[in-house]
Order: C-alpha cells, then sequence, then structure tokens
C-alpha cells in the first residue's frame, strides 16, 4: 500500500541531488511509486531545468495526468518542450477529453491547429475541439465528454453489456445516464441501484427520473452551488433541447470552489492576481503594487482635506486621524464581505437592496453607539479636552454608520451591473472610507471646536 | 424531471400565504416534488413560527435529512419542539451515523443521553455514541461508519452478494473496501472494476491496492486537502493498526473547504463569527464588535503616539498621517493573506522562514522604493515643502519593509504554535502596523524637519 510521502525541503533536496549527478534510474524507481499529484508537487518544487529533467523520466501514461496537475505556468514550460506531435500522441491521447481541453486551450492557436490535427483518434479530436467553444467559466468550459449512457427501453443486462463497452474510455465512473432514442436525458442510474436490481429489469423500472441537470451555458461558480447544495457527485450537461452532452464530476468543481474562494480572499487583501508564496519576488511584487497605488492616492486626497481646513489652530484634531480612518475602513471592509459572501452563496437574495440597506444601517447604529460611548469615556479619561472628546465620539458614531451603509453599497451595486462584487472589498473600500471619513471629522471638529 | 427551482423573495412570500392561510394539503404536494436542499433553503428563509408549521408538514423520511442540511441554529430550533423520542425515532433513525452524530453532538448532554437510549437500532446508536468521541474538526468527526467491505479472499461472486446485503444499509456506494480477516485495510475496488470484470474474478487479483487512507486522530482540513490533492471520491478511515473504522465522502470534505474558506475571510475582513447576512442585527453587531474595540485601542495608542512629538509647530506633518497608516495596514494585511494561503494550501513549507522573511525582503525593498519615488515627486509636485516630502517618502520606504516583515512573521509564528495564522491577517496586522508606522512617521519626520 502507498503511504502518503510529506514532501518537504529535506525530500526536494534528495530529488535535486538525484538528479544532479544524473541518477534515471534510481529517479524513474522513486516516480514510479508516487501518485501523480506527489510528482506535480515535487515539479512545481524543483528549479526549471531540473523539473525538466525528472518529467522526462516519467512513464508516458502518468506523465500526461501529471501536467495536468501542474500550476499553468510550470505546465506552460513543460510543453514548449514538445513539438505539436509530441504533445498529441504523448499528452492529449492519454486524457480525458475536458483536461485535454485545458491543456489545448493554453497554447498558441497556431500550435492549437497543429495538435489538433495530430490527435489520431477522430472522436477524441472532435471532442476536444468541441469543448473548445466554450468560455472556460462556463459548464461548457468544465465539462467532459465521456460519459456513460443507457437506453431508457434497455434492460439491465442490455445495459451491462454497452456498459463494459463504454467504460473502457471512461476512467471514472459515478453515474450511468439514461436517455431516449433522441438521446434526450431522462434520468439517471446509480451503480448502486443497478447492482441491488434483480437480473433482467427493465431501465425504466428502476430509472431515477428526479435528476438535476445544467445547461452547457451556465457559470461555473452556479454549477459549483448546485452541485455543492445537493450534495451531488457528478451533474449532467444537457444542451438547449436537453440532449445530453457532457457531464461534470465534483473534483472540477472543487477546484472552483477553492479558485473562487481564493480570487475573494486575495481581493480582500490587496492582491490583484492570483499568486502564490512559492512565486517570483517580481510576481509578489506586481500583484501587490496596484491595491498600494490607490492606497497612495487615497493618502494623498486625505492630505488634500486635511489641509482644507485650519489644523495650525486646531492641531489636537490630528490625534485622533488614525482612528477616524481605521474604523471608517474597518466597518466598510466588514459590511463588503458580509455582502461578498452572502452574494458567493447564493444566500443574499438580490431583490431586497433597500432591506438589506435597512438592516445595515440597525447595525452601523448600533456598532456606531457602542464605540463612540466608549470612546468619549476613554479619550475624556485620557485627558483630552471635552470638546475634542465629544467631536470624535459624534464624528466616530457618523463614520461607522456611514461607512456600514457605503460597504453594503457598493458591492451590491457592482453585482447588479454583473461586476465582481468582491472588488468592492479591501483597498478599495478602505481608501475611500479613509477619505470621507476624515472630511466627515473634520467638519464637525470645525463646527466644535 | 424535477428542474431547479429559483428560491427567491417572491416564492418564499408565496409559501408564506400558504402557512398563513393554512393550506396543508397544497403544502404537502409543493413539498413533496421539492429537494431536501430546497425545502432547507425554504425554511431558512421563513420566520420561525411558520419553520415549525412547514417542517411539520414533510414527511418522515425526507424531514430528517432536511435537519441536516440547516443551518445550527435553525435545526436547534426545530429540534426543540421535539421531544427524545421523537428525535431518536423520526430524526436519527433515518440518517446515516456521521449526520446522525453531528445532530445528537449539537444537544444538550442530558438530552443527548436520552435520545440515544430511544434509538432502537443498537447497532446504530452504538455507531453514533463511538463518533461522537471523535472531537469533531477531526477525520473521526467527518467520518461514516457506513461502507461496504468484503474480504480480500472472496471473488467477485461473493462480493456482490454480500455487497447487495451491505447496500440496503449504506445510501450512497463509491468504492467497495478491500480487508483482510482481521479488518486491515488492503485496498479498494471500484464499482467500475468490478462491472468490467470477468464474473468469478478472485478479489484479490482486481484489488487497488494503491490506497490512500487517514487516521481518524488527523485534522479535518488535511483531509480536505489529501482528498483534493488526490482528487478522492472518498478516504477509508482507518485506526493505529490500519484497521478500517470509517470513511469520509467527498461531500462531506466540500462543507470543510467551504468553511475553512469562508473563516479565513471573515477573519481577514474583521469578523469574529460565523455569520451570514441573513443573522439578526444583533448577531451582526455582535460579530463585528470586537476587531472595531481593537481598532479603537488602536486609534487611543495612535494619538498618544502623536502626542508625544511637537505636532503644534510641524503641523503639516499630520496631512500624510492617514497615507502612512494606510499603506502599512494594506501592506501587512497583503504578506500575511499570501502566507495565510499558503499554509492553507499547503504550498508553503514551515522549514524555511527564514528563507521567506527574506523573499519578503525583497518584495517590500521593491514595492517600498517604487512607491517612495512616486511619493516624493507627487507631495513635491503638489506644493508640499521638499522636507516634508522627503520625510514622507523616507517615512514610506521604511513603514512598507517593516510591514511587509511583520505580516510574514506573525502569521507563521502564530502556526508554528499552533494558533490560526489567519488570526493574523485583517484588523489585527493593521492596527498595530498603524501605530508603529506613526512612530517611525513621527520619528523621521523630527530628525529631518
Amino acid at each position: 500500500m502507498s503511504d502518503r510521502i510529506e514532501i518537504n525541503s529535506a525530500y526536494i533536496e534528495q530529488i535535486t541531488a538525484l538528479i544532479e549527478a544524473n541518477k534515471s534510474a534510481e529517479l524513474s524507481v522513486i516516480l514510479s511509486d508516487l501518485h501523480i499529484a506527489d510528482i506535480a508537487e515535487i515539479i512545481e518544487d524543483l528549479q526549471l531545468d531540473d523539473a525538466h529533467f525528472l518529467f522526462d523520466l516519467i512513464e508516458e501514461e502518468k506523465s500526461a495526468a501529471v501536467l495536468v496537475e501542474l500550476e499553468d505556468d510550470t505546465r506552460e514550460e513543460l510543453l514548449s518542450g514538445l513539438t505539436p506531435k509530441e504533445i498529441a500522441e504523448e499528452v492529449i491521447d492519454n486524457l480525458e477529453s475536458d483536461d485535454a481541453a485545458d491543456v489545448i486551450g493554453e497554447l498558441s492557436e497556431d500550435k492549437k491547429e497543429k495538435v489538433l490535427a495530430h490527435i489520431e483518434d477522430i472522436e477524441h479530436a472532435s471532442d476536444i475541439s468541441d469543448l473548445l467553444t466554450y468560455p472556460e467559466d462556463t459548464a461548457g468550459g468544465l465539462m467532459a465528454k465521456e460519459l456513460i449512457k443507457v437506453n431508457e427501453n434497455w434492460n439491465t443486462l442490455q445495459c451491462l453489456k454497452e456498459m463494459r463497452k463504454q467504460a473502457e474510455d471512461v476512467k471514472k465512473v459515478y453515474t450511468i445516464y439514461v436517455v431516449d432514442d433522441n438521446n434526450k436525458l431522462l434520468g439517471s442510474l446509480s451503480l448502486r441501484r443497478l447492482l441491488l436490481a434483480e437480473k433482467g429489469s427493465a431501465i425504466k423500472s428502476i430509472v431515477n427520473t428526479d435528476i438535476v441537470s445544467v445547461k452547457a451555458t451556465e457559470d461555473d461558480e452556479d454549477v459549483a452551488n448546485i452541485l455543492n447544495k445537493y450534495d451531488l457527485i457528478a451533474l449532467p450537461v444537457v444542451d438547449d433541447l436537453n440532449r445530453l452532452i457532457g457531464r461534470i464530476t465534483f473534483d472540477d468543481v472543487m477546484d472552483v470552489v477553492k479558485e473562487e474562494a481564493e480570487k475573494d480572499y486575495q481581493m480582500a487583501s490587496g492582491i490583484s492576481e492570483d499568486i502564490e508564496s512559492s512565486d517570483s519576488v517580481w510576481e509578489l511584487t506586481r500583484a501587490r503594487l496596484p491595491w498600494l497605488l490607490i492606497g497612495m492616492i487615497g493618502g494623498l486626497l486625505g492630505a488634500k482635506v486635511i489641509g482644507i481646513f485650519d489644523l495650525e489652530n486646531n492641531f489636537e484634531l490630528a490625534f485622533f486621524i488614525p482612528l477616524i480612518a481605521a474604523m471608517g475602513g474597518n466597518v466598510g471592509v466588514q459590511s463588503a464581505a458580509i455582502v461578498v459572501q452572502g452574494l458567493a452563496n447564493d444566500s443574499l437574495k438580490m431583490e431586497n437592496i433597500v432591506q438589506k440597506l435597512i438592516k445595515e444601517l440597525g447595525v452601523g447604529l448600533l456598532n456606531g453607539i457602542i464605540c463612540s460611548i466608549i470612546i468619549l469615556g476613554a479619550a475624556f479619561g485620557l485627558g483630552y479636552s471635552i470638546e475634542l472628546s465629544l467631536t470624535v465620539s459624534i464624528s466616530l458614531l457618523a463614520v461607522i454608520i456611514f461607512a456600514a451603509l457605503f460597504g453594503t453599497f457598493v458591492p451590491l451595486t457592482l453585482e447588479r451591473y454583473k461586476i465582481d462584487p468582491a472588488l468592492a472589498t479591501g483597498p478599495f473600500i478602505t481608501t475611500v472610507n479613509d477619505v470621507l471619513g476624515l472630511f466627515i471629522y473634520f467638519m464637525i471638529g470645525q463646527a466644535i471646536l
């Protein structure tokens, strides 16, 4: 039984040493024992030259699957060393249609054509070029063409016979789909049901017609929500006439869920590209710079706002600039995050924006009153004048309420216009709230002091 | 074929109207057509009284499954209306062991005992009380006892016969586990393999021994990473002697992945409890208040720091307080987020903290130099004095580098001491960086001006 191995720095060093010493035979033995996901993880951790060397040692059947598991940039690098013919014969022929389409989809237009032309199995080639027509972030972009389907008019014996034939091409079988003579999807049949059925039962008598399907054009996030909501292992994909054209499995969806969550998290943290801690210093800098520039523009605007007021004669107002700015930012991010998460979960209904804003007003009021009472006591207690303490307290209440409403309103509005609401979280909302919070603070300050 | 329904406000209003009008018969017809996940979603959107009314109309078999799909607080509310005997007979008897344990685990100690005593199937009761001994966030807490296992010495015919017997109890069959006479896990057998095998083949000849398993004590996040990494549909759980004691399926893991991602996201956004936009104003306020209080303490500290310096005679320094504070916070959150994500993905190796800090120093330097050059030009160009522009520029460089290192160091340190590194993101890192950034800024300001 293969135990899980731990791929730590020491392990990577061992592998690197073997590569540097050209120990191909030893490495091949190690590779043959490893799971493809582990091989992919090792390759990600190697220097490029070493990665090429190791990749060439993987047996052909396994190497295609390893490629699929790799990060996009690593895969591109390894594929650049192969001719179109090699890609077709060594990689594409060993992959199911969805993975094959993903790999080919990343190639240049020119190379794409050439690779497709070199695929010997015409059906495989046509499946792949069909899948390439769907945008990546739709059900069509996720689905595979390989599936097992049986006719409603068969019985279990015919079904088993046909399945044996079809199953040669389909690596993982989760559900058998039942169609009519026109390939229209009628229902499904679990392998369990088939095993428990009387020998020779009619498919019609055991088919489960309570089946959820998706259209090829549906958004991949919606597909993930559906599969997750109904705890499904696979979803059949149909065309507009309800004809079965593919299936999406849970592992494809798991990747979508993870990527979406990571994207939202990165957006909320002010990171603009999909990066990993293992990326280069330059990639990491580039992903972080855009939000920092926005923050700087906000900071310059803040300086201008402060400059409007007579700070020289009310310099104590400056003491609480950080507090006002920080609280506006924090409240805004909290409000936006709750909206973004509700939208991602599909638990937030878009129709009642006004209702949502009224509720948020309540939350802002409650938080604002609690915080402003505390700060009034704390500031006065710490020896600041009652006028200053009052100014800070009243401003804080105003800023919290404003930030809560603004933080709720912006992502809802973005969603309405089909823009990713996660854009509203993180530095954007913080920066806007900073500047507007300062303005409110100094306005109230000028009035009171 | 059941179409997916859209549960929007209008739909909920219709259901509410039927409930208010006591139309039980109509509602029962609607319920019998709905998927359990949809019924759960509707119940979540109803007022409590209406939810109780609707819940009582669901057929017994379905109602237990609906309960499992509900949020914790709604489930608790609905269960409070049932006696221990009703819970045992109407709910627990209709659930698999893992769901049953989850439901019972939320009851009071006293009620727990009573419910367990009312379960008629002794094996079911013992499975459940066994599962209750595992912490919720471990493999043991996720696993179900129901699984299909066969002996290595059987052939496919015996296997099919035994499976028919076992499959009555197991709702979803994904993989058949192969064990020896001592119940030690030897490998797995996919249903596909079984279907394609020659009739009467020895199990030994078709078993797949390349199988990944987890120990019952392993962390649930690790389980999710393993299942995800190897694209598995289910994971067998073994004890220390490698004896098969349960299995975890992809849908349980999908929930863990979603919950973890949501938790990290909420933490980064300054929300301290697991909340949804549909929660009450008070729940929403309570979840947000802790981080706001931390922000206020930071703001008061910031006021004290500014007070140390002679602001009266250098009041222009106040103009750039928001910029310095915001940039320190932004950089810190970015750095911490990259670490937190790397740790969650298992892509960040813990051994090389120093290496990670050196890299982050590079990123900080690069971002810092770019930003400080831009701000120098922008501030001077906007008419601020060269001394002030220089102060801001130099401080910004120092603050960015410091925040980058601090943002990397803190989550890595928390991880080392087994504290959730996500605690380091969001308001905490922002607040600390605010205060320290101000200190650096005024120190440099006093020196230059």
